[in-house]
C-alpha cells in the first residue's frame, strides 16, 4: 500500500478545483449527513473538508476512530460548509492506521488535560495545534538565532558533554561510570567555551546540559537547552549588546514569520524596546532600598526582590555589575575590585540570561580560586591554554526554554520543551 | 586597557591606503631589521604585516613571544614584502597576552605533532590553519543541512538525552543515578524522532549521542554527533532521495563557500555524482561471491567486505534490503519478508548512515521484539504512542563526524571532533 501524499493541505485552495489530489493525515472529525460522510482531516500545515459518498468509500470511514489516519485521493472542489472554501471529494481512501479509543487526553483541547497528563501522552498533546505551534516557534527561534550569530561571525561548535573533570566548583552535576573512570555531564561549555576563543574568535554552541539539582519550580529543568556564545576582543558590554539585539531579532523574526503559530496561541508577539534598561547591582539595591526592600552590598537578589525589580523595569532589563564576591571564578572585576564586569538579562523575576568579561590573566585565576575555596590544582588542565596566547574574551549563556516561555507567554518550561526532565520526571 | 578592535584583518587591503585602523590577534612571527621590527600578526580571518618602529613600540615587542596577543592601533600603507599587499605600520601597540613558551605543540604546523598531543593542547591546535579550516568546514556543513532539512518542511526538535529505559535492546549504554533512579544517556532519538511524527510529521534533531563501546578505531567515538530525521507518509526510498540531496547539497555548498578553507587544508572538494549506486543486500553478496568472498544469505558484511564492495562502488553508495533478522525491531519488513525496507549510506568502508521504513502497527512490533529476545513490557511506553494515530514513517541518522571525516579527506574521526571521547580519552 503506497504511503506518500501528493500535496499538504495548506497548500491547497479552491483556485484548484478540479485537480487531483493525494492527502493524508490525521481525522479531525466525522459526520454523516444523509448518504454523505464528511470528514475533516489535518495534516501538519492545514486543514480540510473531504466528502465521502459511495458504498465502498463509506464502509471505509464506518466506525473509523477520530485521531486515525488516513490517506484520500480525491478530487478539488468548492465547498459550501461555512468553515471550509473549498473540500475534496475522495475517490478512494486507504485508513493507514487506526487509533485506539479511548485516547489518554483530547488532542484537540476541548477537554483540558492537566500538564502532567498531556507530559505522559506527549505525541498526541502534538495534535494540539497550541501545542504543536510552541514547537514550531521553537524551531524558528533556534533558526532566526543560529542565523543571526552567523552574521556576527561566530562560528558554531559542538563541546563534549561527557566531562572528566568537575568544573566550575562541580556542585550538582551528575556523575556517570566511564568504563573505569568517574564522569560528568557538563552544566556548561564555559571552559570549553574560553579556550575555543583561543583559536577560532567567536564562537557559539546550542546543545542540552545538565543540572541534578532537586529544584521543584517552573522554571528548572535537569536537562536543558543552552544557547552559549564567547568571544575575543569583546567587553562585556560587547557581547551584552549582542544579547539585546539577538533578542530583539528573535521577536520580530517569530512576530513576522509566524502568524499562524500566534493565532493557534491567542497570543500576540510583538518586538520588545531597545535598548533594555540597564540597571547596576548598586543601582537595583537603592531602588529596592525606597521599596522597603533593605539590602547591604554584596546580598545576592532573592526572586522576591527580582519580582519588585521587575515591576519597576518592566520587560526585559539587564543587572549589571555584580558584586565580584557573588560571581564565578572566571568573571573578571571592574577597575573598583568589588565590582565585576557581569551582567543578567532579566524578564521580571526570570533570569534569562548571565555572563561577563572573563580573565585571561591564569594568576589572577588561580587566586580567585584559591578565593572561592576551590583547589587551582583541579583547574590545571584548563589553565594550561591560559598561557598559550589567550585572548581577552566575554560572554554568555542563554536558557533556551526560559526564552521560549516569555516568547509564548506561558509559565511552565515544561511546556516549551519536548520531554522534559525534572527530579520526578525521567520518563516518557 | 580597551581590548576591541575597529576591523578584522580580512577585511583589510591595499584600497584603504592611510585609514586607521585597530586591529588585533596572534603574533605569529616577528623579524627585526635595522631600526624596525616587522611582526606578522593573524586573527581568524586573515595574516597581515605590522611595522613597528619608534623606541616605544620597539620596547613593547622587544622579547614578545610567539603567539602573544597584541592589539595594534595603526595606519593601512602599501606594503613592499612579497607576501603582503598591504601591511600596516603601528602607531601604539598593547600586549593583551604573552604566550608562554615552550609552547607543547607548534601551532603553525611546520613541526608536526602527533594527534594525541595536539589534542591534549587542542585549542592551541586551532591556530593551526589546516585545525582551523576543519572547524569552519563543519559549521558551514550544519548551516547547509539545517537550511536544506527546514526548507523541505522539517522542524528541530530537541529529545531527551538522559533516559529512563535502556532503548533500542539497551547495549553499550553509558547508565547514570538520576536522584534515586536509574537512568541512561541516549544512543540515539530512535523512539522519540518516531513518536514525533504522530504530531509534527517530519522533525530532525541534531545532537551528542553516546555509546558505551569500547572501540578503538579512527571511526568510533564515545560521544557523537547524529543528524537524525524522521517522515510520517515517506517510504525508505523517499528518505534515501533525501539523504542523497542533503549529501550533494553540503559537498555543492562548501566546494563554492569554503574555498579559503579548501585551500588551507590543501584539499579539492567535489561534489559527488548523483544518483549514487544503490545495491541491493542481494546484489552485494553476488558481486563478493565473484570476487573470490563467499557469503551466505543473512550473513552481516564485514569490514572486508565493504572494503571490497567500496572498491566495486567509488563514492557514496547505498546499500539496500537487507535481511530483516540483521535489523533491529523497527524496520519495515519488505512484501518478501525475509528482506526489509532498510538502507545504509556507505562512503568505501565507512557507514555514514543507516535508515529505513519503521514499522508503525504495534502488533508487528510486539512480535519483532519477542523475535529478537527482548521483553514488549519494557517498551510499552512507547507503544503506547502507536495506539494513538501512528503514521507510516521513515527516517535515518547520519553521523555527521564521520561525514566531516569523508568530506575533510581525513581517516581519524577524532580530527573533526573538538575534543573528541574515547575508551582512553576523557581530556581535556
Amino acid at each position: 500500500m503506497d504511503i506518500q501524499k501528493t500535496h499538504n493541505i495548506g497548500t491547497l485552495g479552491p483556485s484548484m478545483k478540479g485537480q487531483k489530489v493525494t492527502v493524508a493525515g490525521w481525522v479531525e472529525d466525522l459526520r454523516e449527513l444523509g448518504k454523505l460522510t464528511f470528514l475533516t482531516l489535518r495534516d501538519v500545515t492545514g486543514v480540510s473538508q473531504i466528502v465521502v459518498a459511495g458504498p465502498d468509500n463509506l464502509a471505509q470511514v464506518k466506525d473509523l476512530t477520530r485521531q486515525s489516519v488516513v490517506r484520500i485521493l480525491g478530487t478539488v472542489q468548492e465547498s459550501k460548509a461555512r468553515d471550509f472554501t473549498f473540500e475534496i471529494k475522495a475517490d478512494t481512501i486507504d485508513v493507514l492506521s487506526r487509533a485506539v479509543h479511548p485516547l489518554p487526553i483530547d488532542p484537540l483541547g476541548r477537554l483540558e488535560s492537566g500538564i502532567d497528563n498531556r507530559l505522559n501522552a506527549r505525541a498526541l498533546d502534538l495534535r494540539n495545534q497550541k501545542t504543536a505551534a510552541i514547537f514550531k516557534l521553537r524551531h524558528n527561534t533556534l533558526l532566526c538565532i543560529r542565523k543571526t550569530l552567523t552574521d556576527l561571525g561566530f562560528l558554531e561548535v559542538n563541546t563534549p558533554k561527557i566531562i572528566g573533570s568537575a568544573s566550575e566548583g562541580g556542585a550538582n552535576l551528575f556523575s556517570l561510570k566511564y568504563f573505569d573512570k568517574q564522569a560528568y555531564l557538563a552544566q556548561s561549555p564555559q571552559l570549553y567555551k574560553e579556550q575555543l576563543t583561543l583559536g577560532l574568535e567567536r564562537i557559539f554552541e546550542i546543545s542540552s546540559f545538565y543540572r541534578a539539582e532537586k529544584s521543584h519550580t517552573v522554571r528548572h529543568l535537569t536537562e536543558f537547552t543552552s544557547i552559549d556564545i564567547e568571544a575575543a576582543f569583546m567587553d562585556y558590554t560587547d557581547v551584552m549588546q549582542i544579547l539585546e539585539s539577538l533578542v530583539v531579532n528573535v521577536f520580530e523574526y517569530v512576530e513576522k514569520n509566524c502568524i499562524s503559530e500566534q493565532k493557534s496561541l491567542g497570543i500576540e508577539i510583538k518586538k520588545p524596546k531597545a535598548p533594555f534598561d540597564r540597571v547596576t547591582y548598586t543601582q537595583a539595591i537603592e531602588e529596592l532600598g525606597k521599596q522597603g526592600l533593605e539590602l547591604q552590598f554584596g546580598d545576592d537578589l532573592l526572586d522576591s526582590h527580582l519580582r519588585k525589580l521587575g515591576e519597576l523595569h518592566p520587560g526585559f532589563y539587564f543587572l549589571t555589575d555584580w558584586p565580584l564576591k557573588l560571581k564565578p571564578f572566571y568573571i573578571h572585576e571592574k577597575d573598583d575590585p568589588s565590582l565585576s564586569k557581569s551582567f543578567d538579562l532579566q524578564y521580571g523575576y526570570l533570569e534569562l540570561s548571565s555572563g561577563g568579561r572573563r580573565l585571561h590573566d591564569p594568576q589572577k585565576i588561580r587566586a580567585r580560586l584559591v578565593e572561592q575555596g576551590l583547589n587551582p590544582a583541579q583547574f590545571e588542565d584548563h589553565l594550561r591554554a591560559f598561557d598559550w596566547g589567550m585572548p581577552p574574551h566575554s560572554g554568555w549563556g542563554l536558557g533556551l526554554d526560559r526564552l521560549m516561555a516569555v516568547l509564548t507567554q506561558i509559565d511552565n518550561v515544561r511546556e516549551v520543551v519536548l520531554y522534559p526532565r525534572d527530579p520526578e520526571r525521567l520518563f516518557p
